[in-house]
């Protein structure tokens, strides 16, 4: 199966998965769910969630243990563009070519739709604790899961690395804490997926750190080629990227080197089929868009 | 010992928990926990925290195992104050006296003190169940515990009222319609705090529903209460509150009877030591403040 098959595939397989977590039933309040799903299916890339359901995969074949996670990382990072694109952040009024969720909503509901898709990312994962979990054993994974994935979410990781995106002035950023943000914002959830899918797969502690390490280098190495792919385009001067520091061949260069750790590393996990990982580090490396 | 020095020292308690919860390490995102601590120790009263703990009180007395959760429940308070507040919401510029959140560090760092304190509450959750669990059935209860509470806090509850408030035309807001709101908005949290409590504690179902029951009349007495103290002074006539579909007379009838079923619903845990949350009922009913 080619790794684009099984990229749709596992879009389709999420895509079920949160049509059904965010779908309530509701009185008064149902533009709130209108609004989360508006931004949770405008045509996302699924990255990581189909990251967290390929690593849990390398270990155990029972997706479905994974999909609530996988799911609740999805929304997490939803609600971090909704609440990005807001006119105090970032003031994007388009992504993915529709308008952004506060242009359509209002900010009002935007916010509030951010502050939903990140309660629910809990409520998903919480419930499924409750409700398909037998032995204490099983409790523990699922809580490691949860508290890596809230540290990588939380101020620690991506809110963190948001607040020193939105903070840092001009003549403060250079290139160790550009670093330090994109290790924050954008590495972070790719952590925080292969991390839970490891740890719900039942991964010993050396495996999960292996991956841990592997999805630091992939988001390193995924942002900067994002920030190359800008250039062209971005014609927003005040935005910093690894070009307001490093050339654009220095920026490649970074690239393939986390792009080879990052292989480097599923070298080290033995026995495990890490071919879709390695897949998906080439084509995220190698994309053009 | 007399209700305001239980008070008292349950506040000293959960402002000493907070404190270690919301006290972390950090490099250059060390404002965002500058405005997450500005909101959470402004005067706030303490007063879900004090039911949570009081009420797991009612059922054991290892204080030290809530603690965990009535902190994450005052942090999701506090942090949906911070975002009702914002410009896009009531745009208020004051609260408890002192500058808002936004105003003191702009909307950026608001939103992302609010989603830093949601965040942080199921962080701080899901490390007690990591690091202090033992026994599957002690991770159920947990587990419950969580659960409960995003779903107070959620769409389904909290975030929804909020919703409904915002979307609500003032042609479309009816006694029904505000009765859905408070029940989500106000009592809510209060019922978070005691159901969390219970389960905790290791309350019995029966004992869980009953204090559930509890919570909601206690919200909203003292929801309709804060309408009767607000009428003076709020000139805010956009503001629909109790007043603006019943009369003062009837105001003051519905408090009584909520608190008067409240009461009820406490008589019926018989064996429990019910007098603090009966005493912490007349205060908040009887209040002037």
């Amino acid at each position: 199966m080619t790794i684009y098959k099984i990229i749709e595939d596992n879009i389709k397989i999420i895509d079920r998965a949160l049509d059904k977590y965010v779908n309530l039933e509701s009185k008064y309040e149902r533009v709130i769910y209108e609004s989360m799903r508006y931004s949770l299916f405008s045509g996302g890339k699924r990255l990581r969630p189909i990251i967290a359901i390929k690593t849990f995969d390398m270990f155990d074949d029972r997706k479905e243990k994974v999909l609530p996670y996988a799911a609740a990382i999805e929304m997490i990072h939803t609600y971090s563009l909704i609440h990005d694109d807001l006119p105090a952040m970032d003031d994007d009024e388009f992504r993915r070519g529709k308008p952004t969720n506060h242009i359509r909503f209002g900010e009002a509901l935007a916010i509030l739709a951010g502050d939903g898709l990140l309660n629910l990312a809990f409520e998903t994962m919480s419930k499924d604790l409750v409700e398909n979990t037998q032995s204490a054993e099983e409790y523990r994974q699922k809580a490691r899961a949860i508290y890596e994935i809230s540290q990588y979410a939380g101020c620690k990781g991506m809110i963190g690395g948001q607040v020193v995106d939105i903070t840092a002035k001009p003549d403060e950023m250079d290139g160790e804490r550009l670093y330090y943000m994109y290790e924050k914002k954008t590495a972070g959830l790719f952590q925080a997926a292969t991390v839970a899918g490891a740890i719900l797969g039942g991964a010993r502690d050396e495996e999960v750190d292996l991956l841990r390490s592997f999805a630091l280098n992939l988001g390193l190495a995924y942002q900067i080629q994002d920030d190359i792919l800008d250039a062209g385009e971005d014609e927003d001067i005040d935005k910093l990227t690894y070009l307001s520091f490093y050339n654009l061949e220095k920026a490649k260069e970074a690239v393939q080197n986390f792009s080879k750790r990052a292989h480097q590393l599923l070298d080290d996990l033995e026995g495990r089929d890490t071919s879709f990982l390695r897949g998906l580090t080439e084509l995220l490396v190698d994309r053009k868009v």
